[in-house]
């Protein structure tokens, strides 16, 4: 079966690979269609590694799927053959602490896609456990399925917010995941959010959405923005989604009494926190790992048309190109929000 | 000052009333532009009491109201003359435990207008806190201030609810405030809003927003029709806002493990409440009454476009026809949802 | 293996009975030291039914229970052979929905000891999941270690009510749930627990509990005792421990506004609920059913002495006594809170 | 009438001083009985300001008393003279938006006692609004009722921490806040709470609360501590009461995953945070700002007997030894945690 495969940095090969299809009672085989890339993939493919991550062993990629079932296991009752899915790439212990204590993502056991040493599914079938395997309903397209894991992690961020209907968000940083949390904002019950970036093709494709209002921080600071808007009285929400250390430099000052703000970029060092500021206004921090639980959620709003990724879909590359896809999708195109590979 | 006056049940006149027009130093006098009727008013024009709330004298009607600010109080610094507004209709003691609590829609000393004793708003000129009267941006028109607040109820609603992104909501009823309750659990986050009721023109009306999901009680029972919109799974929240006793009958059936019921309409008894159904799925049962704060958050909802209540506004009559809009709105024709008066 | 087994309603045998025991990777083998004789233990004996679950064929009672590990399978690292631990009686299928979502209590494919046609504890040996085997602290003793478990509902019920410190509690129900109740109330961050019966005797044993005050609705309503010691303000928390349908008469009257009512206890038939009462307080209601992960909490706080289950511990039996114990345990000995057996 | 007036900094006189006594109608007047001396007292007198607050006048010192009632204002009807009493020092304005939203304490234009230019109540005789006054019950001592202030900020630490009953609580910090951080987090729900100083004095006293364990970060690391007593899980809620900056280092990895840290003490600058080391976590970080609503609840838990205030009162001054009270209070005394000044 072909593969594409992370050989080491920067080196990519379609190529045969064999992976496991044995299919156990409780698992279901799937037949590839799209997968997305992600930041991460492509920090594999540039780096060789993601912190304590590293490819020592060539690994299949990809993570962000949708597909066809072709085959369930005996146990599996919820799915058929024919169906179209789409896959949550961590598959947890469910019975250690974590996952029964409700937090799945958190088990540090976890067995994610296209994380070394875990290979991903950027091959013509996999075998996944069905509990982790979710039907698109028939109005919900192959490539929106495989953006549902991104748009997943702005869900959980929204989730953690506590959004109360109507509360204004802040998003820093109009990348992917700032996109997913803006979108989930505002499809999670906030009636604005004011997304705050620098480069102006993403400030515009994501200025579009009902409900945003976009600051380039080269003519406009956020601080000012937000005290614009809300007259003085500051966000509900601020989601830092930008991982720069930069964007924590008066973050608290965009925050209103009793505010939330949601750590989702992952900034490479320690941030400098304002404790009394954080205080005077009894503000709390929220902080995300990946998700837990999302994936029916994104579903169902993508199926009720409450909120709509096809926008952010960029371009579509075949397997066949699957390299050049990457090597596109590396090269910072500020048109670029996700690149998808199609397979059938 | 010419007034709307509830004179006694089924008797309306329109004829001069004096009602205190001292400004305080933290209150705003308003000239009123359009005042919206409420069920709770047409209640006290056919019956002359709601409970023990009786009209023992004239009283004058209205609470749905927005207006233009005409004159301020010294301590108002929020606020200036040429200001378009909408009112909060109650004015609770803020000193009260009930209110140092967060909670001051639960004071019992709150005055009401058109709640006797304490006269409403259809006459030309109210003065009333500035703590309670809340600014429109320029694209809120008066008619859509004047139906903040009903839709403060649905948003009362879809915050206790605890609505997470993406939740599937069930609402039974589709008066006005079933309506409006669909309308705020979509904008506060839910995937979709299953709407039950007998009524093909309400249910239509409904049925025009994005993600709501119409039943016809009389060709399919609530329980079928969320079981198949949710493969069985059950709906997060159900907000019963009917009223009607016979709503409660096997409500629980439509509720996911740990899914919330949503108490809004008033049966005028005891409805009979399955404890072990309840117990199987730790539901949770949430009661709302009017609101607090949530006039901000359906001004925001309004004007960012996330929330759309034009429809919802049927007709409109002038101040000098507000008894023939009393007897349109009594009547109760099925395409009516919100009947509005306006004195300018 | 000697095992006390219900053949029938109303006949216990103690005899030899075969149950699986082997120790799967993730699975522990136990010996049993001490089971408690549960409420639903007695009402299987009585009546060979509850509900739904029909005792069809012989069945092994008990699921309260602590123990000493004798075997550990080869993927347990958290216990060793010579651990003293209690149990969970109900095992999840971990992958379920429900569980995923944190709820694993609720999964309706739980497989719970005693429970038609899963067998109990009351035998020499038993094999457990190692995740539903806690390790006992030195100073907990197995009979601590075995009333963990009705505890835990205790626990489930106060963590349910979102005590705040020094919240007011009211517990309607002495037997053993509602006992349970309020040391969980007080221990979770409760200032008073305000216990109504109208036994004397179990009035007297929880009333020697600080912060305990004894109603006996004899003498007094509850209605009175709540408004004398709260100055009319109501309880923030109401747990309905009686399963009684007449406790249900006035019980919102008990609540302060914004307050919360539990409902652990299981009427046999619909209750009347007052819907605009709870309404005009935006009281809450919460519903229990058994608990999950709340055995780790409630041993931490035997071990730390802020909670005391000692003196609820009422009688012990030796196993060869064990249809005595039961037999007992029947009675209904208003001195007896629990009752428990004591294998070894 | 006498005050104790801080002149400027480091020096302080008790001599005649003018201040209001006029009753309004919603005042209660109190004779003040106890005072005691807080932090920020200590901290006024020795540099004359804090942060942004500069003594620039003559201030009368003081603000965690306790009285009698002497006379109530016409509209006051839940106290009457005779009653015994505490203060809430700090008086919001309730019309505010943070007050109607709940936040009272978050106001900006909150007048506290002994914050310039507001001044105490270190005289016999104050006036003070009777909603922010509350009655002692018999069994509280006025030396009690005059330390509900510091142990609020523990209590709302402890409410904004999301106790869950059980939780295991790590305190940084045995100064008196930490002190009333870990009272409250013991009464609140927890079943631990491990305070770490390194003054054996403190450790001593805090140590001889069951349920604490204390850990002299001299002889042991915070994370070892909690490691070993969590068995490797670590803690759910973490108290930093220490102010140090030195205290966050390492501090999100004594948290357990989904675990809360509460920001009590004031660091003078900026902290790093490692936002990753949360997200891996999916802590989340809470703030406090003194408190809201948390009298009531502190007079309950004392007056229960759920929590023992006693211990903490160090020792007592008359009022003429109001100056050497200072001294003392100022001298830093390893022993003395809440020195108090008696007026009667």
């Amino acid at each position: 079966m072909e593969a594409l495969v992370l050989e080491e940095a920067r080196r990519i090969s379609l190529r045969p690979f064999s992976l496991p299809q044995v299919v156990g009672p409780r698992d279901v085989r799937i037949r590839i269609h799209t997968v997305g890339i992600c930041g991460s993939d492509i920090h594999y493919y540039q780096h060789g590694r993601i912190g304590p991550f590293v490819v020592n062993e060539p690994m299949v990629l990809g993570h962000e799927a949708a597909g066809t079932v072709v085959e369930v296991g005996d146990d599996v009752h919820h799915l058929k053959p024919g169906d179209r899915v789409c896959m949550e790439p961590g598959v947890p212990d469910m019975e250690s602490r974590a996952s029964r204590e409700g937090m799945y993502n958190l088990d540090p056991k976890v067995r994610f896609w296209a994380t070394p040493p875990i290979h991903g599914c950027l091959t013509p079938f996999v075998v996944h456990p069905a509990a982790f395997t979710f039907r698109l309903p028939d109005n919900v397209s192959f490539a929106e399925g495989a953006i549902v894991e991104p748009l997943s992690i702005g869900l959980q961020a929204a989730t953690k917010a506590g959004i109360r209907p109507g509360d204004v968000a802040v998003v820093l940083g109009a990348g992917t995941i700032g996109m997913m949390c803006a979108l989930a904002a505002l499809a999670g019950g906030c009636s604005r959010a004011i997304v705050c970036d620098l480069v102006p093709e993403k400030l515009d494709l994501i200025g579009s959405v009902q409900g945003v209002t976009t600051v380039n921080i080269r003519e406009q600071s956020p601080r000012d923005a937000v005290a614009q808007l809300t007259d003085g009285w500051g966000a509900n929400v601020v989601f830092e989604a930008s991982g720069n250390e930069k964007a924590f430099d008066g973050i608290v000052d965009l925050l209103c009494p009793g505010g939330r703000l949601v750590l989702v970029g992952m900034p490479q060092k320690a941030v400098p926190l304002d404790v009394v500021a954080l205080q005077i206004k009894e503000a709390k921090i929220e902080s995300v790992f990946r998700y837990a639980n999302m994936f029916p959620r994104a579903i169902q709003l993508i199926a009720s048309g409450r909120l709509d990724v096809k926008p952010f879909i960029s371009r579509t590359f075949p397997f066949a190109e699957g390299i050049k896809a990457f090597e596109e999708a590396a090269s910072g195109n500020p048109n670029d929000v996700k690149v998808q590979i199609v397979l059938e």
